[in-house]
């Protein structure tokens, strides 16, 4: 059944791949049409789903995140979908182009990555805005969707590859499943599937991670860091570290520990105050306690509250010894998503910049930046803290690879130096602002 | 032990991240004099492994990539590394330069990856290689040799080591380890260790990729393929086909599966004469005999020949209906490596070139140029079958992956629209041939 689900996918996308791009908007807007024209439907099965969860006493977070008649949700959604097909094509940009020799030439260009399974919790709409990606990208997708979500997703479905069928995109390139037991199987499916994105959880990421041999792009942890140094602003620092920790704790990019340079240390108050006042509890070590009023908000840190993901008005405050220091211990306990350094030294900063392995290292900005939309990527596949292929916010440049091609007229290596012949190679690069294939 | 080598390493690859192209790059010329001052007591060591592998009866091909006083190879190696030393730096590079909003800039600039664990087999000369191409691109990087190569690798670390212990590149950048345990061991250390690039055979490959969760950049397979259009010029083919199969049939890029259009069929003989002449056998189909005459180089195609990796004077011949038949039968049957079209036809071609999903993708050309060298690459980490991060021939740059930077002047996401806000952004890109971090 898996191995099947897949092996479709894969056949999809054989032929999704040949598209144009104006094949591809196509089908987007057939699949904006009928998500539109049938609304009302939508949104029936999901007020079936949401009664459910009401019933089986979800958290109410959840049944939230599950509505999508709140507000203007599905208007948005349907836009989604719309704003992808606007962007720009991310599939045969050249990226490299070097003439060999003569009437051989090299092309490196943008291509689809292939198969990709999203598996993704609660949110009905990721449905529409993965599709949109996917084809957009031509790449082809299996849907898994949570079980809470089983009404909306099927009759989600129903709509999206009857849609699909009247597109020159094949109905197979979007697939819907729903039981928990096939994710298990397609996680199996290396064969077929070239990528995997978990959405959800920072559990959800960590078991995918650990059941595949599949490349899987996802962030399983958030632990941001603000070092304030020495050369701070003060209240530039108070500013940036309070945006950081409340404008949404529970964003992966809300700041975790706070760092202050040791000299500073009688001036830490004027550092967390703005915190205090917001009721954020700090977790601080005893140095820190010393330089600090007694509050209910000033606990002492615990063993682990440095590597720990908050995700809540809380935050691990240590002093430092200096940027090498900070350095040393963000490299360390960070998760390796976004930090931040708050100085008015450029030598400093610089320092911090360079050093920092994160995918985010920001100088006198809030770590909150660290976000698709707010980067201008125009759409976000989601966050990485991978080490290869995409880092920080991904956009549809996520989604896509390259190939190169070759184009020649009969040329073989036995002719050339290294092959056994004497012809040299040119080795010319070729502008690529001028390069049509 | 594995762990602490790990550790060591990542430790090593925060200092090494932080060094200019300069110092790195004295690194690599102290590798250099110290190996040249060395050559005869690493030669000597080579020699035992010599004997040993004899005494062993090992292969004598295997013997043969052990030999490092062969010819020039020793002089080759140490060339290699100022070679390295004297390409363009691969890190610091801004690739994305956008102004966020006033004194807001986001920057996207090339890093190293990190810590690289690189298993190899037979080939010495391998030391020298990866440690320039690691010390070069800011990653640290784990060796393991083959232990046929015991007292070569032993000798040529401590020199390598001793002399990085002379410059800013911690000694612990490049460790070399021996036993066959730690590589196991090494392989579960996904907390320190970014990226694995095996380099040796398939059946090595295979089993790195099914022991670790840590990426793998290789490739198991090289099932390359060669398409006969009805349009094809026959000489052309011929000779595009007879290079690809015996210019080196060992090699990953060497061609293992000929597809003919049907309506070539009474000329086949025209295709593979060249390939017969020069002692290939050809495993054919049925209807594929009709058209050759009885040889004891054409015998009858068995179960698995379309999909093997003969890396011998053996080649799987069939026919096919169309230029969509050839690219259905390759998206299935090759192993995504480099596959190659011969037609006049440009329609044709450009379909092939499209659908086809392998990482080289060639147009009236031998497979046999699917290598970094032949890219103009300078010199190649290795050759991936990977969908993701890097494809095809990998340079200096599938060492390297990026970090976003954004320089502000305390800006805080609840100023913005979509933070609370009501500030937009500005999203101006900044031509980055301007940029100088």
């Amino acid at each position: 059944m898996a191995e099947q689900i897949a092996k479709n996918a894969r056949d999809a996308f054989t032929v999704l791949k040949t598209l144009s791009n104006e094949e591809r908007n196509e089908a987007l807007k057939a699949v904006h049409d009928a998500l539109a024209q049938t609304k009302q439907e939508i949104l029936t099965a999901n007020k079936e789903d949401m009664a459910n969860a009401t019933k089986a006493n979800l958290s109410s977070s959840l049944v939230k995140r599950l509505d999508l008649s709140k507000g203007d949700k599905f208007d948005v959604m349907l836009q989604g979908v719309l704003d992808v097909a606007s962007l720009e094509d991310p599939v045969g940009k050249v990226t490299l182009a070097r003439q060999l020799d003569e009437g051989l030439d090299l092309y490196r260009v943008s291509a689809p990555v292939g198969v990709l399974l999203i598996i993704f919790e609660s949110r009905p709409e990721v449905i529409a805005n993965i599709t949109a990606l996917a084809i957009k990208s031509g790449n082809s997708a299996i849907l898994k969707g949570g079980k809470e979500s089983l009404h909306t997703f099927t009759a989600m479905a129903n709509v999206v590859n009857e849609a699909l069928s009247h597109t020159k995109v094949p109905r197979n390139a979007i697939q819907l499943i729903e039981s928990r037991e096939d994710v298990a199987q397609l996680l199996d499916q290396d064969q077929y599937i070239d990528l995997v994105i978990p959405r959800g959880s920072n559990q959800l990421v960590r078991n995918i991670k650990s059941n595949t041999k599949i490349p899987v792009l996802g962030h399983a942890d958030g632990i941001c860091s603000i070092y304030v140094d020495k050369d701070a602003d003060l209240q530039m620092a108070a500013k940036v570290v309070l945006d950081a920790k409340t404008n949404y704790p529970a964003g992966c990019n809300a700041v975790e520990q706070l760092l202050i340079h040791r000299s500073l240390a009688s001036k830490t108050l004027e550092v967390v105050q703005l915190l205090l006042e917001s009721n954020v509890t700090l977790h601080v070590t005893q140095q820190v306690a010393s330089h600090l009023p007694e509050s209910e908000l000033i606990v002492p840190a615990v063993d682990g509250d440095f590597d720990k993901e908050f995700l809540s008005f809380d935050i691990a405050v240590d002093f430092t010894d200096d940027v090498d220091s900070a350095i040393k211990h963000i490299n360390e306990h960070s998760s390796g998503h976004t930090e931040s350094i708050i100085t008015e030294n450029r030598e400093t900063a610089e320092k911090f910049l360079k050093a920092i392995d994160s995918s985010g290292v920001y100088w006198n900005a809030s770590t909150r930046f660290a976000d698709g939309f707010r980067y201008g990527f125009g759409t976000e596949v989601g966050i990485s803290t991978n080490k290869i292929h995409a880092r920080g916010p991904v956009g549809l440049e996520g989604l896509v690879i390259y190939q190169y091609q070759i184009r020649g007229h009969g040329q073989v290596v036995g002719d050339y130096l290294g092959g056994g012949g004497s012809r040299e190679f040119i080795h010319k690069d070729i502008d690529i602002r001028g390069v049509t294939l």
